[in-house]
């Protein structure tokens, strides 16, 4: 994009930063994946020493990405006067949508099932809230290396909420070089092969799937009867 | 896009058609607004007897626009091997986001405001779920010119359930050549500003608006204390 080519310096994770055709001359700062807030003071420094920095996401940089820590650490006054711009990208949620169909086509909540940074009761609140609503949800961070238990816990979660043949959808690496999207029941979901580079879509109670002679389709319907 | 340039036929919006180079040779079908399903129809129909068709639309389809008409329609038994491939766009609430800052960092709801295909009493129960489990919003269709008391009656809700001073974001027509976007609050939300082309983001108890030198920037904090 417009804003890579012009960047002087540009500021990652080392896997995203990758997949970027970095130009002669700038400088390239490549981070593990954990300290978004230390990557994003970085990137703060750098500009206000007169850097043109831009930092690499994946999807769309506001939705769990490094947008959010950017901008909670330019509310530290030392950093008041540099520009903060973000641009918008496809969010995973909507990428794996669009890869099955349009199960995003009605309300829907999208919600982090990291508890890194809140605590369970607040997910359970909010996953919750959102299956007593019959919002469609798009999972974020279901689970990774350290969290493991996570997804059996929602799973177990949403089957006292939800029918057993709820439209699940497990979308990994959507856009990127190992691509895979299946469609199952929340009752056949196999937690263990839900990883951190997976984003899921529970449906609600209207959720459909298709079987159609170029491969399943799954939407949720436009209308909903009270 | 490649999607565009390849296709023989056009099908969509006439808004959203002007926004399109048209290639030579291209068949252009543009509609009134108010016809998604018969739009779906005709563009299946016409890929049934052999043309290559994009249905054009704005943000990302899937996100109440014409990929879930399509893909309801494409239920039908006459289309059943018609091939249909959505392509996943930003969608306005991410397209908000990012013009203002990071507001939808943390968990959130993607709710619209017509009532046009569900009732009131759906739409009052999610508002009052994803504000139980303080759940950031994003309202699309929130009004149009038949629609004119929906903003008021979600204000008085929200107002009932949020504090007045809730940050709110008011976004029109991002992405096109009018864009306007403005942060106010809830209690000085005013309906009569918005329009079938705003997208509204309702913060959460604990997004927060930076006043900084280059303009506000807004976001919800990745962190969340119970």
């Amino acid at each position: 994009s417009a804003e890579l080519a012009r960047a002087t310096d540009l500021v990652g994770y080392k896997t995203y930063l990758n997949r970027v055709d970095v130009r002669p001359g700038q400088q390239v700062h490549a981070s593990d994946n954990q300290v978004e807030s230390e990557r994003a003071c970085l990137a703060l420094d750098l500009a206000k020493r007169g850097a043109r920095v831009t930092v690499v996401s994946s999807g769309d940089p506001g939705v769990f990405a490094m947008a959010t820590a950017v901008v909670e650490q330019a509310a530290d006054p030392q950093w008041h006067d540099v520009p903060v711009r973000v641009v918008p990208g496809v969010t995973a949620a909507n990428a794996v949508a669009a890869a099955t169909g349009a199960p995003l086509g009605h309300d829907y909540a999208v919600v982090s099932l990291s508890d890194r940074l809140k605590g369970w009761d607040i997910i359970e609140k909010r996953i919750r809230a959102a299956a007593d609503a019959d919002l469609v949800l798009a999972i974020y961070n279901p689970g990774s290396s350290q969290r493991t238990t996570q997804v059996a816990q929602l799973k177990a979660l949403l089957l006292q909420l939800k029918s057993p043949e709820t439209v699940v959808i497990q979308g990994r690496d959507v856009g990127g070089p190992t691509e895979t999207v299946r469609t199952t029941t929340l009752g056949e979901l196999d937690p263990g092969t839900v990883d951190m580079r997976t984003l899921l879509i529970i449906g609600s109670s209207t959720t459909r799937v298709l079987a159609r002679s170029g491969g399943d389709l799954s939407f949720t319907p436009r209308y909903y009867r009270s």
